[in-house]
This record gives structure tokens, C-alpha cells and sequence, in this order.
């Protein structure tokens, strides 16, 4: 036995204590669809009832067996019960459609449905129009749960004590520091869904006033929220013809993929901090770049008859892979190569750290350049120090280090993946690259038979298993469920 | 002005005397292919003329003017040195196929041979077999000297101080570091170059001895041992039909990839420096399992009748991915994405440091997926204090940090090359990608229209000259042309 944290014996029943905890949420996270159902008569609220009751007796067991092992909990426990608990609602998650059998195959509810909490937006469904209007709610809802995390609402809504939690906060958050901006983690969470839910209704009252329906609007209000691009219709955003829904849909992409934190700095009137921020900058910086280039690849290529629809298409295409979302307003597959490749870069650097969107992050991205230019400055003067700059604040060598190593281990997996994936499925190698980076990414749509418009069905069992795996990979930051996967975290020291 | 290393202003006088030394050496290189046109009669033997004189005649005035400038050089002369000279002896190497008519263009011509400087192998020509046989002898003179290095051959041969110009090696070399196997550079120098040398000789008899004409044998040794792949055959070495011929081109292959000072290390029998080499066991490790996978991919799809030969192409094609050369024995390019997917990998991995090899270079993956390791386990064990090893020693942080960035700057190089070759010429997404990695790994062909037997040709001139400065950026491994083109590396401190 040791006092070193970190080490010793990786504990269990604490682990499972706080899966229990969250199954048991995630059974009230199916009343909203269940409601859905019975409104509409859509006949899958049997499908509901049976998940919720699985998810209530697995969660409650759980609970009931583990409850005196609740204990301050150490960074590896962290992260395996984060990745245990997202592996587990995904599982449980994809019961309501598997049941109701509006996806007959149990397997593809499940990339379905991992695809929905994820925030990745990929779909192996050919019509969404066809299913229950409660099963298109759930593929919602559980993107609006997912983008701002499952173990947050957990903090945010129950009580537990303090001691530790900050672990499982860390390894659900965004980007490459989480920040408390508040000294208590719960009122952090709570603060932080505060403003997640005031945005999404915003967003929901604007798009009613748009012409949406009730049901539409709420919808997309949740898959916009969490920058997961879940629609209701088979032709996405395009579907709607409204030049005012989809400059609203782009706006409030962009909106939901800069740091929450920055929103709490609005409300308590610190500006200053929002100026000094060099992601945000950055990052509206890229999208008013790429939207520029990508409209005059378009109109140089005459891909739309007027300025209008294609500063408009641009915007939005650009807004959506550059929160990371699965929303199109036209086939972009058709576009020229200059301009998907602009969107498949947007789509890996991704938004800002501590927002629902996916990516490895503009601030990490940042991180990297900087440092890499910091770099060849030591070559050019060995013996100077500089220091790496980030909202105004000297970076420490450590957070850089972290970065490059991120960055390094995210490429490895993308190419370990889509080597896996050409090995078993021979789709073509723009298919097997561009489907592992939309997953890690957890964007969507790729380039080859996975583009915007068509979907997931082709791959086999072993592929889908995996590039579901790769999401949660994605959505996690890697680090949650290599520590789950490798045997040195569950070994003691 | 400061007394400290690396600052000041930069000394352009001696980089002028350098270059000057470098043109005169060059002039001299132009005699074989010189002798070849006038044994041949193929009517090139004035372009060779005319070349050397140009480069005679600069080169002197160069030396004549600044020979009283010669003193010790700094880290950044050193790479602005090499960079300079690389360009000169590419820009004064494409006037004999320019003066002789071969290439008419001489965008072309210096595409051509910056491809054979840099041991890259890619190709603007529809046929070698038409060309005059000078010019097919100096496109490999090319490869064979620029393989080891063109400033080590001036070091090896000219007298010159030994002050400063490790500076000099150093940005010349391939891999992190580079190791003088003696004191003396010089010296060093022409050990390296005696290795390569001897090396060459005893493979131009071995594919004598398979059938080979002296020309030919020639031709393919120099081109084996550089790993640039330039053949005198349109089929390259699939037009011999000799499985003899195609074992030792690609066993020569992998001895050609191996750190040279390992060679040292067998004459003077310190063998157990072999033994610990990590480097080595990797790279034979990757080429063993790439071999064993392609050739089951291959079985798998029944690409070829027999078991033989099944093996012998795969073991063929994974010898010149995985040094990084353009030799193909069979048009790959219809092989399944996985196989080619394979090769495209170790392209990008390249050989080991301190050969001939193209590619990131395999020490540099190992650190990187050893230091990526250790994150990992700091991560899992916050206070643990864990080194990372290489051929039985500790390697300092300070070098891993190195290889994270060359890391991050190569893959920042890569994004960009593709989106302007995407946006000069719409080719295919899978063209602009996979072109800009062969350039980079110095290995020629990619997928698409630059497939293994087709050519260059297709590109536009901005692209070309695009491309043809990414070989050199992949060739001095990034930082020497970096310098060159940052106006910070210009600038006093």
C-alpha cells in the first residue's frame, strides 16, 4: 500500500458506484421521448418503458451494492469511469430503437446511438422520415445530453460530495484544461448547463419564428446545441428552403462551439477576458478565412447561380465542419477539392476547447504552431528563452508537452483505424481515412460512399463496432478509453 | 554586435565562398555523363559542356571573391548554406537535360533533376527509353550523389578548415541527430562516402552477374543506393523480368537503409553497437510484418497466380516504400487499399537516420511512439519519473521536444502543400494528398494520376515548382529551407 496518488489498486466498486449513478439518470432521460410517443402515438413508448426499467434496476443495483464506497476518487479512476459510464448509456441508449424496431439490428442502434451521444451525427439509417417521431426525439435529446456531458448533468442535478469529482470532470470536458469557474465543481456544472439551456431555448424560439414547427425547432435546437447535426429531415437543413433557418442554424453553430466558460465571463461582465482570448479569435478567424476561400473556390468553379446562395452555402458548410456538425444544406460532395479539403481540416482542428464541439481543438492547434515556431526561433538562437503566449498568460512547458503528445497519439490512432478499416472493408481509401477522422472528430459525414448525404449502412459489424469505438475515442479525448483499454491502468504499481 | 553563438548578423559572405566550393565540385560531376555521350554518341555531350562551365565559371568568381571570408559558422549559416546550395546545384543540374533538348521545359528539367538530387524518383517523362544516354546516366549520377549527400562529398574531397562546418553535416544529414564515427568531420566524410562507395561496387557486379549491362547495372546500383529509383527502363525494374535481379534490387534496398555507421561499427567489429540498435530492429520489424500482411492482402484478392510470386512483389514493393524509392516491379496502383495503404505508411515512415533513405525516418516514429508511451503512463502515475530508451541509453527531453515538433511542423507542411496543390490543379483529393507525401518522403509515386507508372507532367507549372521545393524541404529534412524562407533567420538580433 501506498499514499503516492496515482498509485496502488485501481478501486472498483467506487467505479462502478458512480456508473450505477448515472444509469439511473439516463432512465429519467427517456421520459421526455417516452411523452413524445404517447403524444404522437407513434407506438414505440413500450420501447421506452423497458429501457428506462432496465436502466433503473441495472443503475439501482449498482448503487444499493456500492453505496458506502463513495470516496475521493484519483485521475486513472477518473477517466475509466468516464469511459465505462459512456460506453454503458450508449449501450443501454441504443435499447428504444433496437425494441421498437425501428432499427432492427442491434448493432446499428448502437453506432446510432453512440453516434447521437458522441455528438458525431453519422447515421446508418437510410430515411429518418419513416421512424417514430419519439425514436427521432431520443436521437436528439441524447445529443443534447452528450455535447455537454452525461457525468456533468450527474454533477449538476445530484448530490454527492466534492472530494475528487474534479477527476471525472476533467476527463469529460473539452480541450486540454478544463477550468472550474467556480471554486465548487457542482455550481460549475450547474452554472455551465445554466447557460447550455438558455442558449438551446433561445435558439428554439427562433427557429418557431422561422416557420418551424414546435417539434423541428426543438430538435434541431438540441443537435445544433451540442454541435451534433442529428435532423429530422432526410435533406438535413437544406430541407427547410430558408435562407433565415440556415444563416439562424450556422450562427448558433458558431455560438456553441467557443468556450462556455466565456459566457459566464458576459454574464458577470469581464470583458476583458473575452478579448484576450486568443482561441476565440483564432477560431472566428478560421471560419471568416475558410468561408472567403471556400465561396471563391465555389464561384470560380460556378457551383451555384448567384453570390447570395453561395456565400450562403459556404458559411454553413463551413460553420457545420468547423463546430464539427453532421447539418448540410446541398450535397457538398460535389464541390471542388480545394473546398471539401477546407471542410475536412475545419472539421479536424474542430471548435474551442471547453464547447460542445468536436476536433482536437483550435486552442490545442494553436499550442502547436506556436510552439513549433518557438522552435525554430531556439534553433536560430540556441541560447535565448522565449516563452509561448496563450489569452496573454505565459504557457507552461508541461501544457505544451501534453499538447504535442496528444497530437501525436491522435494520428496514430487515425491511421492504426483507417488501416483496420481498409483491412476489413474495401471502400476506398478516401472512404477508410475520411470516415476515421469524422469519427475522432465526431463530425459525420466524409469524402467517398461516407459524404453528407449518404450514411453508415455499408460498413460490416466489425467496422461499425470499431469506428463506434472511435467516437467515443473522439468525444472522450483519447485518453479515457486508452486507459480503459490498456492492462497498465488496471495494474498496481 | 554579441559574442553569443547563433547571434549577429548573418555572415553571407561565407555562405557565398561555400556555395562557390559546391559549383566547382559540380563541374566537376558533369565529366561521366560527359564521357557516357561522347562512348554513346548521343549528341548530348554539349549540354554537359556548357553546364560545367556555367557552373565553372560561378562558382569561381564566387570563390575568388570571397576566399578571404572563410571562418566559423553558425547553427543558421549552416542551414541557409545548404539550402542555398541545394537549389544552385538543382538549378544548374536541370540545364544539360534543358541545353540537350531531352526536356524541352526547363521547369521540367529542374522538376526532373531535383527529383534525382533529392532521391525522390518522381518523373515529368512519358519514356526513358527514348532519352539520350548521358542524360539517362546523369539523372542517376544525380540520385547517387545527392542520396549521401552533396556538401559531405565537397567535405570528403576540398580542403577546408575544420571550424564550424558540423553545422554544415548536420543540416545535410538524415535523421535527429548526427553522429561523427571519428573526431575529424572530415574524416568522417570520406569514411561515409568510402562505405557508399563500396556498397555501390559490389551491387553493380551483382546484377552483372544476373544479366545486367554495364550501364544498366550501373544505373540501378546508383539509383539503389541513394533509394531515389530513377530506372533506365519505362517499367523499371519489372522490365527485367529476373526474380534474381528483383531480390537483390530490393535487398540492396534495405542495406541502403540502414544507418552507415553501423557499417563502421561491423569493419572496426563493434558489434554489440549492432546488436542494441533499436533503430535497426524496427525498421526490419516493419518491413517483415508489411511483407507478410501485403502478401496475404494480396492472396486474399488474387491479385497474382502463384505463391512466389505473391511474395516477391510484395517484398519488393515494401523494400521500395519503405526506403523511400520509386522502383515498382508491377503497376501497384490495382493492388486493395490495404496493401497500398500499407506502403503509404511505411513511405511516410521512411528508413532508418544517417542512410540514404527519404521519409520522417524510423528513429524519429520510435521516439515519437515511446515518448507518447510515456504520457501515457505519467498520466496513469502522476509522480513517477520514467525515461525513454534508445539503443540501451536514455534519451535526453530535450531531443524528444525536437522530434515532437519535426513532427507537428511536418504534418503543418503536409496540410498545406495539399490544399494549394488543390487549388492550383483539381486532380483528386487523393492526388493532392499523396503527392505532397511522396515529395516530402522523397519517394515519387502516390495515388491516382501519380500512380507508380505514370508521371508528373499532368501538374501546372506553379504546382511543379511547388512540389519540386517540397523534395527539397523533405530531403534537408525542413528546417534548412524553413530558414532560408523565414525573414526572422535574416534579421540581427
Amino acid at each position: 500500500m501506498t499514499f503516492l496518488s496515482g498509485d496502488g489498486k485501481m478501486n472498483y466498486l467506487l467505479i462502478l458506484l458512480i456508473l450505477g449513478r448515472i444509469l439511473l439518470l439516463s432512465a429519467v432521460s427517456m421520459l421526455p421521448p417516452l411523452l413524445v410517443s404517447l403524444i404522437y402515438g407513434d407506438g414505440a413508448h413500450f420501447s421506452f418503458i423497458i429501457s428506462a426499467a432496465a436502466l433503473l434496476v441495472t443503475g439501482g443495483v449498482l448503487v444499493l451494492l456500492f453505496l458506502k464506497h463513495e470516496r475521493s476518487m484519483r485521475p486513472r479512476e477518473g477517466f475509466v469511469t468516464v469511459a465505462l459510464c459512456w460506453i454503458a448509456i450508449s449501450l443501454f441508449g441504443a435499447l428504444p430503437p433496437f425494441i421498437s424496431g425501428a432499427i432492427p439490428n442491434y448493432i446499428d442502434a448502437l453506432f446510432e446511438m453512440t453516434s447521437g451521444f458522441t455528438t458525431t451525427g453519422a447515421t446508418i439509417l437510410q430515411s429518418i422520415e419513416t421512424l417514430p417521431e419519439s425514436i427521432v426525439f431520443w436521437r436528439g435529446l441524447t445529443q443534447w445530453v452528450g455535447g455537454m456531458g452525461v457525468l456533468l448533468l450527474t454533477l449538476a442535478i445530484l448530490p454527492s460530495d466534492d472530494r475528487g469529482i474534479y477527476n471525472l470532470m476533467r476527463a469529460e470536458a473539452t480541450g486540454p484544461a478544463s477550468e472550474r469557474i467556480v471554486p465548487r465543481i457542482r455550481k460549475t456544472a450547474a452554472i455551465l448547463y445554466t447557460i447550455y439551456l438558455t442558449l438551446t431555448l433561445l435558439m428554439t424560439v427562433m427557429l418557431l419564428s422561422g416557420g418551424m414547427n414546435l417539434f423541428d425547432a426543438l430538435l434541431h435546437a438540441f443537435t445544433t446545441a451540442s454541435t451534433g447535426g442529428f435532423s429530422s429531415r432526410d435533406l438535413s437543413v437544406g430541407a427547410y428552403q430558408s435562407a433565415y433557418i440556415e444563416y439562424t442554424v450556422a450562427a448558433f453553430l458558431l455560438l456553441f462551439s467557443i468556450n462556455y466558460t466565456l459566457y459566464f465571463a458576459v454574464v458577470t461582465r469581464r470583458f476583458a477576458k473575452i478579448r484576450k482570448n486568443t482561441e476565440l479569435k483564432v477560431f472566428f478567424g478560421l471560419i471568416a478565412v475558410s468561408t472567403v476561400l471556400v465561396s471563391m473556390d465555389l464561384i470560380r468553379s460556378g457551383v451555384f447561380d448567384t453570390i447570395e446562395e453561395t456565400i450562403r452555402h459556404s458559411f454553413f458548410q463551413v460553420s457545420s465542419s468547423g463546430s464539427s456538425t453532421a447539418f448540410f444544406t446541398t450535397d457538398y460532395s460535389m464541390w471542388p477539392d480545394f473546398s471539401r479539403l477546407i471542410l475536412l481540416c475545419l472539421t479536424v482542428v474542430g471548435g474551442c476547447a471547453g464547447s460542445t464541439a468536436g476536433g482536437i481543438k483550435v486552442i490545442r492547434a494553436v499550442m502547436l504552431g506556436k510552439s513549433a515556431f518557438r522552435e525554430i526561433k531556439k534553433i536560430l538562437h540556441p541560447r535565448s528563452v522565449i516563452a509561448v503566449h496563450m489569452n496573454g498568460q505565459p504557457v507552461q512547458d508541461k501544457t505544451l508537452t501534453g499538447v504535442l503528445h496528444y497530437f501525436v497519439i491522435y494520428v496514430m490512432i487515425v491511421a492504426a483505424g483507417t488501416l483496420i478499416i481498409a483491412l476489413i472493408d474495401q471502400l476506398g481509401v478516401d472512404t477508410s481515412v475520411t470516415c476515421v477522422l469524422s469519427m475522432i472528430s465526431n463530425t459525420g459525414p466524409g469524402f467517398g460512399v461516407v459524404g453528407p448525404s449518404s450514411n453508415y449502412s455499408v460498413f460490416s459489424v466489425p467496422s461499425k463496432l470499431l469506428l463506434t469505438l472511435i467516437m467515443l475515442v473522439g468525444r472522450l479525448e483519447i485518453f479515457p478509453i486508452l486507459m480503459l483499454l490498456i492492462p497498465s491502468s488496471w495494474r498496481k504499481v
